[in-house]
């Protein structure tokens, strides 16, 4: 079963066994679950109407469209995290500071006001550590759904901001963002390098030309800034072609932030990554390539199971 | 005099005096000066018809409008350096390979076909390093400016794209580039950190935004990735407003980059700061902070100077 962008699927579950609908609004994409009181997923409903395309469209309107998609019982509780709790979102959701209790944040969930339903949306988290300062939303109800396995732990989750975080035992003690995905994006589609740059090209974590990079970024991250220039030289010169120019960069920019964040936290031999897809493949092979110990775990798991938990917390 | 885009002066001196048009053609301006056969500055013209404007709509035109407003004698030799020589320029002028002895790459410069004077192109330089592969192309006319003073010099010429060159005797011996201008324009202009920077807010080097940003970068450009997303993130949390932005963003890129270089560069207690205007004030006080010492030249000043030494070279 393949779940593509702006579709829906219900199980053929009864509708009934419906605990809470769980989403996670994130600033371009929006996916909600209705959830069994055992946390299965009885329904799935995806589409791109994340904040940026709410905050003129409207939020209330997309939410009811996708509880029509997931057949969600009435008045049934939803639970929402990411960027619809932003101060440019549905309503505010006020960051609760860093260290925190990952299990407590559930109760600091605000209320939105409506006709139809109990409606929550859960907060980010605040570093406000004036020399690292920081924020998050919706990563930490993915740390919430990771569990509270291991008393201490690296957790990687990558994406157009990746965060960095310290778990122990069950508090989040301290996170760092790297804004990677959206380098990568504004250097190959808007730069100079564009003309080095294929849009969209895929290549594996076997692209000598990513496996190279990898090892200029990482082996020495502080000249990652004087590589990027060689993603075009390279090509003018001849050492590589325009098909290359991808895992090049891609190579560059993770292999920067896999040591810069190794040296950021230097006492962890062991890392969680959380994430999806081709981007999960390319971060295990430099995360290994930096000699950590990779545990994977998929970031749609994570979510799903961060918001069952919260809504258990309020609603059970 | 101030002198600004577009605009041409011509000095009183007879133009009778003038030995040859020297022309500094990059991606996005264009400047020409009449030189008498002492290097002395007859006169000026300036635009904005770089090398992106000429692929349209032809370099000839261009090149023929500035002679005029220079009042330049017919027939007068024409040395051109820059974009005009690159693949997509008007005539391309192969890459010398570094190392190469500065003063002999005028002789590899080469003519452009046309029938009403003897024009010339300079070559770039290009490191063919399949580790480090870089090219330049107008920045070896700025250094062929600087003359043959000092046995071993850094010299850091920042920009768009930064160069940072180590010469030896009259050789340039090994470069980097750095993507610093062009990261700042990207991530002020088009990154989700645009919401938290002024467009064109004036800043001094005395500015605390960039002091601090300027010691975060520079004593650990490893992590300067993971500082970024700290400017939008220290407005969320009251730490800075929007005016500090600019200052913070910069502070941060040249400070990584100062201290990426003094990295790449080490065993240099000097540099000498090839730059003109506000840049030039912010880079000085970034290398006087890692421990540099710095010798400022004026870019406009070398470039001329670079151009004047290949012509009577070429022609005297």
């Amino acid at each position: 079963m393949s779940i593509s962008q702006d579709t829906s699927i219900a199980s053929t579950a009864a509708q009934g066994d419906a605990f809470c609908v769980a989403v996670d609004w994130g600033t371009s994409s929006f996916r909600a679950w209705l959830l069994a009181r055992d946390g299965k997923v009885l329904a799935e409903s995806r589409g791109p109407e994340g904040m940026t395309h709410c905050v003129t469209s409207g939020f209330e309107p997309v939410l009811r469209a996708h509880l029509v998609k997931l057949a969600a019982p009435a008045s049934l509780p939803i639970l929402i995290c990411g960027m619809a709790g932003a101060r440019q979102g549905w309503v505010e959701a006020p960051y609760v500071d860093a260290p925190t209790r990952l299990t407590d944040f559930a109760t600091r969930a605000v209320r939105v006001p409506n006709g139809f339903a109990d409606i929550r949306i859960l907060p980010g988290i605040a570093q406000r550590d004036p020399l690292a300062p920081e924020v998050m939303r919706g990563e930490e109800t993915q740390l919430l759904g990771l569990g509270a396995g291991v008393a201490r732990q690296l957790v990687c989750m990558p994406g157009t901001h990746s965060k960095w975080v310290v778990l122990e035992d069950g508090w989040l003690r301290r996170f760092a963002t790297l804004m990677t995905g959206e380098l990568f994006g504004l250097l190959s589609k808007h730069s100079t390098l564009a003309f080095a740059i294929e849009a969209d090209v895929k290549f594996g974590t076997d692209a000598p030309a990513f496996l190279n990079a990898l090892d200029k970024g990482a082996a020495d991250p502080c000249l990652a800034l004087s590589r990027l220039f060689g993603v075009r030289a390279a090509q003018l010169l001849g050492f590589e072609t325009r098909s290359d120019g991808a895992a090049h960069l891609s190579g560059l920019l993770i292999g920067a932030e896999v040591l810069a964040a190794r040296q950021n936290f230097p006492d962890h031999a062991d890392v969680t990554l959380v994430a999806s897809g081709s981007v999960a493949d390319l971060y295990r092979a430099a995360l290994q390539r930096v000699g950590l110990n990779v545990k994977h775990v998929d970031a749609d798991h994570a979510v799903r199971q961060g918001l069952y938990l919260a809504a258990h917390s309020l609603w059970a």
